[in-house]
C-alpha cells in the first residue's frame, strides 16, 4: 500500500488548544472555527497552519447505469459540464475563484462522443486518467474491473502528488461530475452501511417522486444481484468494483494520498463523501484529515456523515456537487488557520485575561 | 427622518429568480446562496450585484451597568480590545482581512482612563463620535439621555455616508465591543419582545451559572424600574434610552442609513442583531436589507432572530462578537453575488437543460 497514513497526533491538538486559550477572546468563543484550527495544526504538525494554496479536484466520469433512466438529465451533460468547467463558467469555477483555489478538472472516463470537451483547453494530466467512456451498467454487470479500480485509485494519488509538486497544496477539496452518480453513491452507501436503499436515495438533479422510486428499485435490484444474501457491510473494494464510478474511485485515491501527505481533505456533498467513506474503510486513520464542508439535501449524505462521524460546517440546502459546498467551506479553513497564526495573545496585546 | 427606506421591490426578486433558472445547474441547486443572491439583486436593483467593497463597522463603548458585576471581564478590557483592533491583532481583524473587508473602529464612548487607545493610530472619524466614558448604570438611571440617543444614531448614519464616499461600500457588517453589553442586549430583547429575562440572558463572555443568575436579577430589577407594569413591547427609542448602549444606538444608525442607501447589512451575533431589531422597529422596511450571518451561542439571539424573521447563514457555536460572525459570512454574500454575475447560462455554455 503506497503512503502510510499516520493517525493524528493528539499532542498537537493539545498544544493547539493551549495556544488558542492565550488568544485575545473569551475561551472557546470562536466555536467550531477553533476545532478546525486544532485539526489543521495536528494535520500539519505546527501551531502556524495554512489552508492555502488550496485546490478543488473535480473528477468527472460517465455511468452505464444512466441508461436506466435514473437521472433527470441526459448523459451528454457530463461532457458538456466538463467543457463548462474548463471554460470557467460553472458554479465550481465561480466559488473556487473567490476562495483563491485552483480548479483541477480530471477526466476519469467521460463519454465525449459529441466532442464537447475536445474544443476546450484540456483537462488536468492530459487525459491520461480516462478509463474509457463510462462504467458498465451495474444493473447487469460489475461497474468496473478490479484493474480499473486500481488504475483509478492510482490516478487519484498521482493528481495529489502533482498538485503538491506544482503548488504545494495544503488543502484539497473533492468535487465530481457524472450524470447518474447519485445512483452509484446511493448504492455504495447502502452497501457500505447496510442502510436500506429507500432511505439513502434522493432525487439527485431533480427527479419527481415516481422516478425517484424507480431509482430506488434499480438500486435494490443491483444490490440483490451483486451481493445476494448480504447481511452486513460490504468490503470497500468489492462495493467500489460492483457499483462504483470511475470518478468516485479516483476521489478515493485523492483522499488517501492527501491524508498520507498531511494535506487537509475537504469533502463536498453526497458523492465525494461516499469517496471519503470508502477511503476511511480502507484506511481508518484517513478520517483525521477530513473536513465535512456541508450537509447536502441528498438524504444519503446524512448516513455517510454519520458513518464517518463528521459534522458538516455548513447547512445551506445545497445539492449541486462539483465541489461547490467544499469550495464554500474553504474560507472557513483559511480563517481557522489565520486565527492560529495571526491573532494576538493577551500578553502581546496587553489585554487583561483575568476575570473581574 | 433622514433617508427613507424603500421596501424591497419584489419584481427584482422575480427577475433574479428567472436568471438563476438559466444558470448551468439543476434548478435551485445552490440552495440558500440563491436566496442571498436574489436579495442582493433586489437591494441593488440589478441582476449583477456586488458584495464588495465591504466594511466591518466595529462600534465600541462602555456600560455603567458593568459596575454591577455582570461581566466575566473588567471594564478596562473595552479600551484594551479597541487598541487591539487598531493594531490589527484581534479576531475581527484576522477574519475581515480574509474577506477583504475594511475594519472601521468607532469609539462611541469608551472609558480610556488608563490610556490604552491613546498610543495607537486612532479611531475612525477622529473620535468625534464619542459620547463620553460610557452609559449611566441603568440599574439606577436611564442609560442615556434622549439627546445622546439622537447623537449616536446620527454618528452611525455619518459613518455609513463616509464609507460610501470613501470606498463605495456595498455591504456593511455590524460589529461591537463593550464590556457589559450582553446585559444591555438582554434587557433590550426582553423590553422589545416581551420575553422573560431568564430566557434571553446568557453567560456573555463566560459567567458561571451563579453569576448568570445575578445578571438575570439585575435585568429584572432594571426592567421593573424603567417600565413598571409594562404588558407589551416597549417602543424602540424608549427601550434604547433606558437600557441601551452607545455602540448599540450607533449600530442602529448604521443599519438605518445603510438600508436607506441600498447597502446590504450583515448582522453579527446577539448585540448587533438587537441593533437590527431596534432599526426594524423604527423602520420595518429595513429588514429587507438585512442578512443574519450566524446563530450565536447567546440564548437571546434566537429570540431576536425570530422577532426579525431571519434565519442565520452559519451555525458554528460562536460567541465572540466584534463582527466576527458577520465577517465569516461575507464570503457567502460575495459568492452569491459572483454566481449572479459570473456563472454561465445553459445557452452560453451549450449545456442541455431539457430533462432526459
Amino acid at each position: 500500500m503506497p503512503g502510510t497514513i499516520a493517525p493524528l497526533d493528539s499532542s498537537w491538538l493539545r498544544r493547539a488548544a493551549v495556544h488558542q486559550d492565550r488568544l485575545t477572546m473569551p475561551r472557546g468563543a470562536l466555536g467550531r472555527l477553533l476545532d478546525v484550527g486544532r485539526q489543521l495544526c495536528a494535520i500539519q504538525q505546527t501551531l502556524a497552519p495554512h489552508a492555502d494554496p488550496a485546490a478543488v479536484v473535480v473528477m468527472a466520469a460517465d455511468h452505464g447505469v444512466a441508461a436506466e433512466g435514473v437521472s433527470a438529465y441526459p448523459q451528454e451533460v457530463t461532457a458538456q459540464m466538463v467543457a463548462n468547467f474548463l471554460r470557467g463558467g460553472a458554479g465550481i469555477n465561480v466559488l473556487a475563484r473567490r476562495a483563491g483555489a485552483r480548479v483541477c478538472v480530471v477526466d476519469m472516463g467521460v463519454n465525449d462522443s459529441a466532442g464537447s470537451i475536445r474544443g476546450t483547453n484540456g483537462v488536468f494530466d492530459g487525459g491520461r486518467t480516462s478509463l474509457g467512456p463510462g462504467t458498465a451498467n451495474f444493473l447487469s454487470a460489475p461497474a468496473m474491473t478490479p484493474a480499473q479500480v486500481r488504475q483509478a485509485l492510482d490516478s487519484g494519488r498521482r493528481v495529489v502528488r502533482d498538485l503538491l509538486e506544482r503548488d504545494g497544496v495544503r488543502a484539497v477539496a473533492l468535487g465530481e461530475m457524472g450524470i447518474g452518480n447519485t445512483t452509484s453513491a446511493s448504492a455504495l452507501t447502502a452497501a457500505l452501511t447496510g442502510a436500506p436503499p429507500e432511505r439513502v436515495t434522493g432525487s439527485g438533479t431533480g427527479l419527481d417522486e415516481e422516478r425517484r422510486r424507480h431509482k430506488v428499485a434499480v438500486i435494490e435490484q443491483t444490490l440483490t444481484r451483486h451481493f445476494p444474501g448480504r447481511t452486513g457491510p460490504v468490503p470497500p473494494l468489492e462495493a467500489l468494483t460492483a457499483v462504483g464510478g470511475f470518478e468516485i474511485a479516483g476521489l478515493v485515491g485523492v483522499a488517501l494520498e492527501a491524508a498520507a501527505r498531511r494535506v487537509a481533505v475537504v469533502l463536498d456533498g453526497f458523492i465525494s463523501s461516499v469517496a471519503g467513506l470508502l477511503a476511511a474503510r480502507l484506511a481508518p486513520a484517513a478520517v483525521g484529515y477530513f473536513f465535512a464542508a456541508h450537509r447536502s439535501v441528498e438524504p444519503g449524505h446524512r448516513a455517510v456523515l454519520e458513518a464517518l462521524e463528521l459534522a458538516p460546517l455548513l447547512d445551506l440546502g445545497m445539492r449541486l456537487g462539483e465541489g461547490t459546498g467544499a469550495a464554500l467551506a474553504l474560507p472557513l479553513l483559511q480563517c481557522a488557520a489565520d486565527v492560529m497564526r495571526d491573532m494576538a495573545t493577551f500578553t502581546e496585546a496587553g489585554v487583561s485575561d483575568r476575570p473581574s
